[in-house]
């Protein structure tokens, strides 16, 4: 049996799932690799730290150095996370001809050009499945799977924390706030949940995904974003009588050649495999020109299933000859110069809850500002809301579709009118059939 | 740009699909593989036929050797299935170093390791996504992404002519025969269709699936197998009282080291992804020991997804270095050796349907064989039945865990009894615990 010395960059959750799943499935591993695999060194910030994980201590170390002057380490998988150090470790690694695997979604969405264009120049192999969707493997479906396609859109849910929360406002009737909480204590959301409920992490993977599947380089800063922190009761209720349900999406549609790059709550028919994705669940739903519909259900986050993909990039590796210069390029990102679209271009239909004065005639007004807007209507719902005076209702409007850049100008007058007490929320509907 | 010459054995439907997707994908590819693809050859029966799709008549020949001795020729696409001739110009095309790509499940099922064996010898590469599941990434998949994990379990629905009669019967209530008419008037059933609804179809896809995920060979005769013919509406009512629903599943199961083979109807959870695949569409479940749950979800058949799967093959090999040996080696079925469980060892719920006398005493000398054969009962419902003089009713039961020899054995004994007319159906429940 060959041998191959490896190291690890890192010993946090993710880094604590790859010694795992090296030592529990060993001789799969072994097997299917062709290789017994040493992990030599662990970097690490303190060597003493508890871990919840058995490391001989001799194997960790906080230089860097030793592992990147070690000649017999030939793969490192950088599990660390952030931008810095993260960058410099792996640009050095590859300078000295060492493979790299990676599950950092924050470097590849912010800066992957330089990491890609150093993999390519050193002919090192370079592979990130564990940085999109955990488990899932996406970044190889859509690599190696779908070459023969266009892919024409791609929707994700890709961050387990939103799908949480909304799942539990779903199906438990729980507030947006008593669904995060509960997330935080499961251990689904983050100290400082914004990343997550802001739709942050869902916007670097969009990009990482778009990048690929399109051939293209993207610009983090073109995903629009929108978190789920807006999101009411209400509004799941409302989509129940609509046969929906609300998905925080990110969405990317090739439209004639430009690009729409979008992450935002989302309501989606019930009936639609994305709308039974429920709990930390991700799935990833592609439509290729060929291929069809396609979707990916899966894990997104967790020590085992993001170290499973960690661990089958580094099979990879080994099943291609690791002595062999380009053997195994990395997928190019500049294949083409995709233009992207403005949010204000995208047609979508739309949900729009207001508040409005119990009073004849509002209705009329509403609907005379949508129509001269070019705006028509699928279904309007009036209902009483509690107040004092009674003199308020709801009042839930519902478009077909049309161009965004419209409903914010309509959205603009129908603010401005005085029976109009509030706009409370506008979700975009998405039926996958534009 | 670099220029290779390939050939496709067949021109049907797939065969047609790939040539499409050659044409309109033809920038899509050449970029992704590095490579412009000319189809040099195409093998058919007969050059004169009209395929609805324009192929210079030049390159169409029925001579097999003019391929097999074309040095240009470095990758053979067999699309032509069924054993012979396939089998034969598979194994001569390796012999003179071309690599390859089949969507053959029926010569993979029966006759694989001939195949790889002689891939393996030549050194040269083969790839099958196309097989199993038409435009999903299943191959690939369990491949190049699963490698990390000891797969515990696998659950599929591979066929889609099964799969669209039972989504008819469910959700529009139509009878077997109905609903067999319409997919066979759809297009999505054959002539001859005893290889979808008696579940060969999808025993040889889990044998192809099953030796792929647990590195073993397995023997197609080893899979068990049951058909659909025997699903009544009624069934499907039940299932819908229980929130179930019945889909043709493959299922694979490492029972402490021991493989589980078995293709048969299963009543399912509602809420789970796999119930919820409806129509044509396919769908494999897998649980991982690393990565969890995972599930693939697309179109299993068609010209353009089953053509997808080819050519996302051939562009694999084109970004291997084609003129080296032994760069991308096949994956080996004989890593371990599984032993094979036998049905009877199955353990399952049993969803049991009887038409019994009317008679006070009836369901006690049920429960009483059953008790005695140490089943237990999870829930009975008894219903009046349409009949003349109002002497039968239905009896269902279901049972909670047991194995699948204790039912048989039950079974006989409650077939004996004078007040049971009939055992109207047994459909296996699972609930993914186990």
């Amino acid at each position: 049996m060959k041998k191959v010395k490896i190291a690890l960059l890192g010993l946090g959750n993710v880094g604590c799932g790859v010694w795992k799943i090296l030592n529990s499935n060993k001789e799969e591993i072994q097997k299917r690799s062709g290789y017994e695999i040493e992990v030599a060194k662990i970097l690490v910030r303190e060597t003493k730290k508890d871990r919840g994980v058995i490391v001989p201590e001799e194997i960790l170390t906080t230089d860097f150095n030793e592992i990147l002057n070690d000649k017999d380490i030939k793969i490192v998988i950088e599990v660390m996370g952030g931008i810095e150090p993260a960058r410099e470790y792996m640009l050095k690694a590859m300078d000295k001809k060492k493979h790299i695997v990676t599950a950092n979604k924050m470097l590849l969405a912010t800066g992957g050009d330089e990491i890609f264009e150093k993999a390519d120049s050193m002919g090192v192999m370079f592979h990130y499945e564990a940085s999109v969707a955990g488990g899932i493997p996406i970044i190889n479906g859509i690599n190696e799977s779908l070459t023969a396609n266009k892919v024409e859109q791609l929707y994700g849910i890709v961050n387990g924390t939103t799908n949480y929360i909304l799942s539990k406002m779903e199906t438990e009737g729980l507030s947006f706030k008593a669904a995060l909480d509960e997330a935080t204590e499961k251990g689904y959301a983050e100290a400082d949940p914004i990343s997550d409920i802001e739709g942050f992490d869902a916007q670097y993977k969009l990009a990482i995904l778009s990048s690929l599947a399109f051939g293209t380089k993207i610009d983090v800063e073109n995903v629009y974003r929108e978190g789920i922190t807006n999101i009411k009761s209400i509004d799941m209720d409302y989509a129940k009588e609509f046969k929906m349900v609300i998905k925080l999406l990110a969405i990317v549609k090739d439209v004639n050649g430009k690009l729409e790059l979008r992450v935002h709550p989302t309501m989606i028919p019930k009936n639609h495999p994305l709308a039974n994705v429920y709990d930390s669940f991700n799935a990833i739903f592609i439509k290729g020109n060929a291929v069809g519909d396609l979707m990916f259900y899966g894990r997104g986050a967790g020590d085992l299933p993001t170290g499973s993909a960690v661990v089958s990039d580094l099979i990879s590796i080994l099943r291609s000859n690791i002595d062999l210069e380009n053997i195994n390029p990395v997928v190019k990102n500049n294949l083409w110069d995709k233009k992207i679209r403005d949010i204000r271009s995208v047609e979508s239909k739309y949900y729009i809850r207001t508040t409005v004065e119990d009073k004849p005639g509002v209705l009329g007004e509403i609907t005379t500002i949508l129509g001269d807007c070019g705006i028509s209507l699928r279904s309007v719902i009036q209902r009483g809301v509690e107040s004092p005076q009674h003199d308020k209702v709801t009042l839930v409007l519902v478009t077909h579709y049309t161009k965004e850049a419209k409903v914010i100008e309509a959205i603009d007058e129908i603010y401005e009118l005085k029976t109009v007490k509030k706009i409370d929320n506008i979700i975009r509907i998405e039926d996958f059939k534009n």
